[in-house]
């Protein structure tokens, strides 16, 4: 039960024959260590296995912790964008902590808090629901990249699909097989700067634009529900009790169509025998075999490594302009979508 | 650009009229510190919304921080367990922060470490692959709870479900079907310490000893791949190819089982009309209606909340004994099992 004593800066110092201070400044890669003392220190370093304390780091300066918050655990499509930022922090010093959150704006606040208080060098947020005020005090406080949020800001870097043009995409697909009765199932929102930012805002956005541009514009019908596998549910079930119910369903993501397939098969439908279905994210699920999805990727890895490569520029020049990347998305044809029967 | 500046214990000591020291000891739950004094100073830190920085109570005490290590990102069954972690936290001022690993020893000794250097509290470590002597390590350092693996030791407590006993009810399922060609596919795995501790060897064990106690030893086999989507399909088409293929696979996790099934479309069966599978973990996706997979509820939930409260007490006094705490599975019958043709 007793922890072997920890290696400390003096041992590194005693073992180097060089003083604290100077295997501090070896560390902080400051300027005025020779290249002779840097080579003595990081050896004595490597020999003796030192690893700083992190709080002892966090006080002086980087603690190479890298904070990603993300909406919740059950949409496979954060995982992609997670692959994307380990990849690229692979062989750094740096490590990534990730807190999941709870669609709640006090939840978001009590994380970016707590990797504020736990002094990350960035943090990246996925899809936050946060006011624009909130994420611009984060931002102010760390170096901050907002994935999955569109609106620009003077604090924060931007990594975003163009999901306005996504929609379009499934729309013109759908309408090519024939389709005219079109629904979508969005995720409900309100308040009015999310209703520009939010991607989910920006599908719905695209899918009615897209209708209007076919001449569909009489066949616009959205079921308002949420992003999530019950929210796919409870949208399908509305609009299978429309009077004339639609002949293709566009679901707002993956884990929505998920739920929508979920609702077929307890009506005793299926898709696309009886009603096409298409989804948003190209997950691992979509291309599951025996779902096989019509979907849109929009690359999630590509934005993970696009928000972890803005990011640490971002930590290493804090004043730097900021930047917004939007990737563009494609479609991606499966079984789940056929011409009209 | 300017971050407004962070409220310290200055602050806090001077609108309360008292000293920092006293602060500080009303902060830490000190002896010392009369009602009247942690009166007025918790009122000042409310007014001030001060919030200790977490690197500097990381130098004195507690970080209130709990890591949880993940094996990966893609299993929904984690999902669980962190829902049982975080609902049992909810109210408290611990937060959970999360590192996916890699099914790779060298990258859990690099979470782990990492852990330890940013002074969290405790952690939680799911189904572990490290060797003994590291997890003891581990344990010896910060206290640590291990989920998802069986063995006893006197450094850490540990959560498992009854993997053997659970493979038994899938076996003894089957074979009230009818059938008797049950194969099995594994996570491969040869150390010796993780033959007897891992709940994939428990579960391949399970498998073994039921077959043979049906009087069905001449009957199994055994596909050794991973605990992957992708494993699962590389198990299935071994299994496919076998000169009399099985009627019955018992897949050892659900996402082992969802590689099954897209192996099984991809070669045209389908299950259970050609072949019957049953999966491990009872996860959202098997409760998804158009798979609608027979599988096991390991309760994962449960094991979250059972792992964190042991944790908890540990944090509060860690030299008490090791406790392990083993829960029963029980079998979920669903649509991918029927009797044999």
């Amino acid at each position: 039960m007793h922890p072997s004593r920890r290696v400390t800066i003096i041992d590194v110092a005693r073992h180097a024959g060089v003083s604290t201070t100077a295997v501090s400044k070896v560390m902080r890669n400051a300027y005025g260590a020779s290249p002779e003392m840097q080579i003595k220190v990081r050896a004595a370093i490597e020999e003796l296995g030192y690893r700083p304390s992190a709080a002892a780091r966090g006080l002086r300066g980087q603690t190479y912790t890298i904070g990603v918050m993300l909406p919740e655990m059950r949409n496979p499509f954060f995982a992609d964008i997670l692959d994307g930022v380990t990849e690229h922090l692979g062989g750094t010093d740096y490590q990534v902590l990730m807190a999941a959150c709870c669609n709640d704006e006090a939840g978001e606040v009590r994380i970016t808090e707590a990797m504020i208080d736990r002094s990350m060098d960035g943090i990246i947020l996925i899809a936050p629901i946060s006011s624009r005020r909130h994420l611009q005090k984060v931002a102010r406080a760390v170096p901050t990249v907002v994935v999955g949020r569109h609106g620009h800001s003077p604090d924060y870097d931007t990594v975003t699909d163009d999901d306005f043009a996504g929609a379009g995409l499934v729309v013109d697909h759908l309408v090519a097989l024939g389709h005219r009765r079109i629904a979508h199932i969005e995720h409900a929102e309100k308040n009015p700067v999310r209703l520009k930012e939010m991607p989910n805002a920006q599908r719905a956005d695209g899918y009615r634009h897209a209708m209007q541009a076919h001449g569909l514009g009489d066949y616009i019908d959205i079921a308002s529900t949420t992003y999530t596998q019950q929210g796919g549910y409870l949208g399908a079930q509305q609009l299978l009790a429309r009077p004339q119910r639609p002949t293709a369903i566009f679901a707002g993501a993956d884990i929505v169509a998920m739920g929508v397939l979920d609702a077929l098969t307890e009506a005793g439908l299926s898709a696309p025998q009886d009603i096409s279905v298409a989804g948003y994210d190209d997950t691992m699920f979509a291309a599951f075999g025996p779902i096989s999805l019509t979907t849109v990727d929009q690359a999630g890895h590509q934005m993970g490594l696009n928000a972890v490569r803005l990011l640490l520029d971002r930590v290493a020049s804090r004043g730097r302009p900021t930047a917004q990347i939007k990737l563009s998305p494609t479609l991606i044809t499966r079984r789940t979508t056929a011409p009209i029967p």
